[in-house]
């Protein structure tokens, strides 16, 4: 599966070109590199595309689905396609004609009163952060670390952010889809033309669609309602410290608490010395011998940088008389753990974007690079990682034992343990194992994935998932579901098929293939 | 389309039989009586069943998906069947065979740490909470308004209830699924053997399917996990009170203010002064004229029960300290409406069985009959009501507009207007309408459904569409939501068709047939 191949006919080529315009189908082996995974071994092409083509209206996409049935085209949607660490822009099937959306990217409404964007899928944190000031509203956008990406192809992945109103991934409220047909379908309330409560209901009358067009290949979703928080009395960007790495399943009880009584209704992130210190420094200034980074000196950089060796950032939106009563309740919960610091500051939800840490300007909606720089770590402008991110309840017991088994895993392969913990709600954590080299040497990049590969076995025997695959093992993770002698790929399948019987929609993407391209097989 | 009729051959009642024994298919007049519509008129007699059969295990549920398959006979699921006001467990099609889930009825699990139960669909919120009681646990559960309902069955159908978990009505995580095929699907992290996150986090790998099967017809939910509330410090039950009919749009102004800052968060209910002089009195003792109750009486009912033009009830489920400030910030809020009152009563979590008021012991998860008075309104034992259920942003002027609409419509059938809207997120609020009468008196039992219906339309084309309908207007109300010439329910056939080629599997639920039964009609 994983050398999948398609031809794309110049008749197709020609056909996007007569729909969208010359400019808007690209070819070249300039255009295309920029389409490939950032943080691949230069010489590898699994995943590269044939041609890309940038529709900048909705009747274009569909479009450019009618003529991918017509000449049966693989395609491949992305909407900024920053998903680097599980393959970026990259499509599953070599040769796919990649669909960015990139240039579909207005911010369609901001609704202050009930506190809601519509945005097309080319809109990133920065633009919908910007739009939001340009209009002088009191909002804040739940983001990303990384300001760069699509806040619908953020959601459409799955992928986590970090205000109250995104707990539980569920910051989305109201979709418009092109289907694989071509044809155009709004979701939710509204499917009733003139709704009134698209984007602040989440159903319609019916099932809801909705969740079916994340990580799948049923539709290209071309707008979508994503709520906002009004600005607090006081925003307060809140730290936890621990100089013991054992300390961590003692934070993750604590934690859950807190957050099952409302206390902390943000979506924290629990990180290890090695992802915090790869924001401010680079893996050479602290070692240079061969395999991981010992024990004795993520403990020196623990104490140079005064990071700890587990850090858990959070905040608090709030009234001010709430903040103070809660951040008193946090500090004493965790500080009952030896050599634990809890600290935060208060300021005006305005004041946010001055903040000098990048940390504390993302948990208020405030976009930037900065945070990227983790991905220089190891090996600088050539530095990259894969993501590995299995879910598990959030108890002090998964949380020793994922940590157990990835450090020792991912140091076994001779490379550093970076570690996030990310509590999207108050019942689970994703463990984000980013695992990480220099892209220049091919030693290291084949031992992450390697070693990746391996977790994703090893974790799916201990009943830990992963909530998003990379490319390059999509198939083996989706290998993983197999209850009821996957019954739940075989439901994917026929809905696959009936929606997209061409099968002209991102095949494989989370392992889910059109009927033409399946053959059964264990994993990549 | 509704008078849809099915007859089912003696060779599958044989077969049900077979497979489940003789005592669990049940043909007799007097039991089918049971599955009827409660509130419909005697002598009517469009969606009654054939007969009834009632698995205890999930294999057998398999086996009577099988069944169904090999003799082409159409079933209607229900978990309990207590959505009363819409067609209570009674069938679309007539001739239908009933699966009752009520037998297999086992609370499977409750997580104390991580505050989660799972149910089969036969658990009522009785119950749950009776097991949680006998666990010792100190969980709430989020109930709906009447004990008697299954927790799978309100949340299939997007059903409302009223505890902070509950916002968005986004309770359940992770489910099991008998398929129109026979297979067994379990969703989420579910679909990974031995996974330990299936019910602490909502996806998996790949598309979420939840969603899918509620209000449709495209599989039989036999488990699921339902997410509970720890024990706050304190509980307190609130209420709020208006004089003035006219005070209804800044009453949801201010709430949308309380619910976006996150000082209420569990779901409030505002009522009017019909629906809650319904709980503790009768209609005969207030008015025997024609036609609806006038508005000085309405204001005469207010004063003498002392409950105001309209009330809302609200729950605080906080630390002391923060609930002594929320307290003090929401009375402030809503006093600044002229006349308003808003009181509030702390108690310890364990107590709150013991407060008088049904209303204060469904905010902390205690279910009783005691609010299903309210369908004795109009004709005591013979009292019913169909549900009309529009959503609307939660906006002043939204409410204002509908309940204009709403009121005036009922009225002018010579109805009284009962009115609950239930905000179940912050930026929306659902307008359930009851439209009561006297199930003995015909004319007013027709006047009731004739004006439910013309209100589909009515608010339709202002852009509020139902959240849920009524089984004799499932048709009408799914009609009016046909953006893109009715995209979304061509949708919904493809992957009925796919996954139920046979159209077995509650044929027109929610306005989706199969193939075989499908005409077009406009509405009902």
């Amino acid at each position: 599966m994983s050398t999948a191949v398609a031809a794309v006919p110049d008749a197709a080529l020609d056909a996007f070109a007569a729909a969208l315009g010359d400019d808007a189908v690209l070819t070249s082996d300039t255009a295309l590199r920029e389409y490939r995974d950032p943080f691949s071994f230069a010489s590898w092409d699994d995943y590269t595309a044939a041609a890309v083509v940038t529709p900048t209206e909705v009747e274009q996409v569909q479009d450019v689905v009618r003529i991918a049935n017509e000449h049966r085209v693989p395609l491949w949607t992305l909407s900024q396609g920053r998903n680097n660490g599980y393959g970026g822009p990259a499509p599953r099937v070599k040769g796919s004609v990649i669909v960015s959306l990139r240039e579909l990217n207005r911010v369609l409404e901001i609704n202050e009163e009930l506190a809601y964007a519509v945005v097309e899928p080319g809109v990133r944190w920065f633009d919908l952060y910007d739009a939001i000031q340009a209009g002088g509203h009191r909002l804040m956008p739940s983001i990303a670390d990384v300001g760069w990406g699509s806040v619908i192809g953020n959601t459409l992945d799955h992928g986590l952010t970090y205000l109250p109103q995104a707990q539980d991934q569920a910051a989305w409220c109201g979709m418009e889809v092109v289907l694989p047909n071509g044809e155009l379908m709004r979701t939710g309330m509204g499917a009733l033309p003139g709704s009134k409560a698209w984007h602040v209901y989440k159903r319609g009358l019916g099932p809801t669609p909705d969740p079916l067009f994340m990580q799948s290949n049923f539709g290209i979703v071309t707008k979508m309602g994503y709520w906002l928080q009004p600005y607090p009395e006081v925003y307060m960007p809140c730290w936890l410290r621990v100089w013991n790495d054992d300390a961590l399943p003692q934070v993750v009880d604590t934690l859950r608490g807190l957050m099952l009584d409302n206390t902390i209704r943000n979506v924290p992130q629990i990180v290890n010395i090695v992802l915090v210190a790869a924001v401010v420094s680079r893996r050479d200034q602290w070692w240079d011998g061969d395999g991981p980074i010992p024990d004795e000196v993520l403990d020196k950089i623990a104490r140079e940088l005064e990071f700890g060796r587990w850090m858990m950032r959070f905040a608090l939106h709030e009234d001010e008389a709430v903040a103070d009563l809660k951040f008193e309740r946090i500090k004493r919960a965790f500080e009952r753990i030896d050599g634990a610091e809890v600290w935060g500051t208060k300021c005006a939800p305005e004041d946010a974007a001055a903040l000098e840490n990048p940390h504390e300007r993302v948990q208020a909606g405030v976009p930037s690079l900065d945070l990227n720089e983790m991905a220089a770590w190891d090996g600088g402008q050539s530095g990259g990682h894969v993501g590995f991110s299995p879910v598990a309840p959030m108890t002090g017991a998964d949380a020793g034992a994922l940590r157990e088994l990835l450090r020792g895993k991912v140091e076994g392969a001779g490379l550093d343990y970076m570690a996030a913990l990310i509590a999207t709600n108050p019942r689970c954590f994703v463990h984000i194992t980013l695992i990480i080299f220099d892209t220049e040497n091919e030693a290291k990049v084949r031992a992450a994935y390697d070693v990746a590969k391996q977790l994703v076995r090893e974790c799916a025997q201990r009943g830990y998932g992963e909530y998003r695959a990379h490319l390059d093992f999509m198939d083996l993770a989706a290998e993983q579901y197999s209850f009821g002698d996957h019954a739940y790929r075989r439901f994917n399948e026929t809905i696959k098929d009936a929606l997209d019987p061409n099968g002209i929609l991102a095949p494989g993407r989370h392992g889910i293939w059109p009927k033409g391209m399946r053959e059964r097989q264990n994993g990549a």
